[in-house]
């Protein structure tokens, strides 16, 4: 097994760590005689810089920094993990910014906040219990079909994060990729 | 690597691509010199007919779509992936049409629509803005285990296509396989 | 293909079921003249006991239980995946036992229950159809990312078992492992 480190120009805002790239491989196949693609894994962590309370279109991002892994995979999947219980990870419409401002609001109406919730966990703000429940709400991974080398979505899909903190903080995201 | 094609019955509704099937191939085991099988990957795109917003079992349809594939699976992970933001994929209930039903129903009192709705985004009708939000709530993914050949949900789950649009249209799923 | 049978003392309460385990394997890469690992997989059958209703914090039991499978994998995925539609998996806080509490208040109050909510479904009971709705909200599976023999999660998240009857029974959760 290998292990490969990505450098990336010091100026890209986005941090990013190599964890683990095997080399391409091939197996045999008996019933063809002809060499086959092994499958593969990359996984790298992504460290997005702070984004203010509200739900952002990251697509562009993500693909940037894993674009250089994923023109390797025929056929596989993608997932991704964000490592907080106060954010969330979702597949949404990547069009329109009111789409994501009206999904805000959806989640400030359902989740009460303020001094009339019924939250008993409050020492870390207002914003934090919401926060956890949205997350669960939404969830904090993803996983996109790779076809072709590239993650295989609908037209309209983007993907999203949503902060649900005040005072937002940077995120990391796990990518993993496997495939052929 | 090989591509097949999967040709099916002219007056099958269901549309299906193939987009990848690496065939079986076996790996040396220098630990027991047996040979095993190298991991394999299958997926292609279904391509479901239009139906009425609402809750939906296809657990039948894209079984029937896939069973092919999956039994030559002994251990693996089967992932639909829905190409739309206005629909949603969910595993539930396979037996009372009525748990569909007040699904539905409790979707609809969640999630406000119309002249009293908060939303911005309303060019596209008065129920495209709740269909994103429900897309999100209840997600675009599944992930099923396979064992044996076929997908090891338990004796009361289903595979749910909700349809949050009132005039639907066809909905595409990319489904893909992977396992020994 | 081995499959192979993992015994615990009798007096463990969590039953486990091993499906397959494939041994681990090496593919030659021409590339580099290396031999490499071969992805493997393991699947096994969990089965918790009862946990009264509300949200439960079962990183431990579950980890406890695939460990020795874990740390065979260099870099992958583990799946788990609840056999359930009146239970839900979720990824959230895992120090504060407010927050789960919360988070069961939160899903009391956003999904109706008794005389005054507007099932029809309510044969099993009058919080059976509030459990179904809350399973798709929160979804009965997740996708973990395998860092080093870990599972990789932030410091601050735990897996949740959320049961939604009030008269609860064990529950089925498959886990499938599968990496480098």
């Amino acid at each position: 097994m290998q292990f490969s480190s990505i450098c990336l120009p010091a100026k890209v805002p986005i941090r990013i760590k190599s964890l683990h790239t095997n080399p391409p491989t091939t197996v045999h196949d008996p019933t063809s005689s002809a060499t086959v693609a092994a499958p593969k894994w990359a996984q790298k962590t992504i460290t997005l810089p702070p984004l203010k309370r509200g739900c952002h279109l990251i697509t562009s991002k993500i693909v940037k920094e894993v674009e250089q892994e994923l023109c390797g995979f025929k056929c596989g999947l993608a997932h991704l993990f964000l490592h907080h219980t106060s954010a969330s990870l979702t597949i949404n419409e990547n069009y329109d910014y009111d789409v994501r401002d009206d999904t805000e609001t959806f989640l400030n109406q359902i989740v009460p906040e303020g001094p009339s919730a019924p939250w008993k966990h409050t020492l870390e703000g207002p914003d934090d219990m919401p926060a956890h429940i949205k997350s669960s709400m939404f969830g904090c991974a993803l996983m996109v079909p790779i076809t072709n080398g590239k993650l295989n979505m609908g037209t309209w899909q983007g993907i999203w994060l949503c902060e649900h903190r005040d005072y937002p903080t940077s995120r990391t995201v796990i990518v993993t990729l496997n495939g052929i």
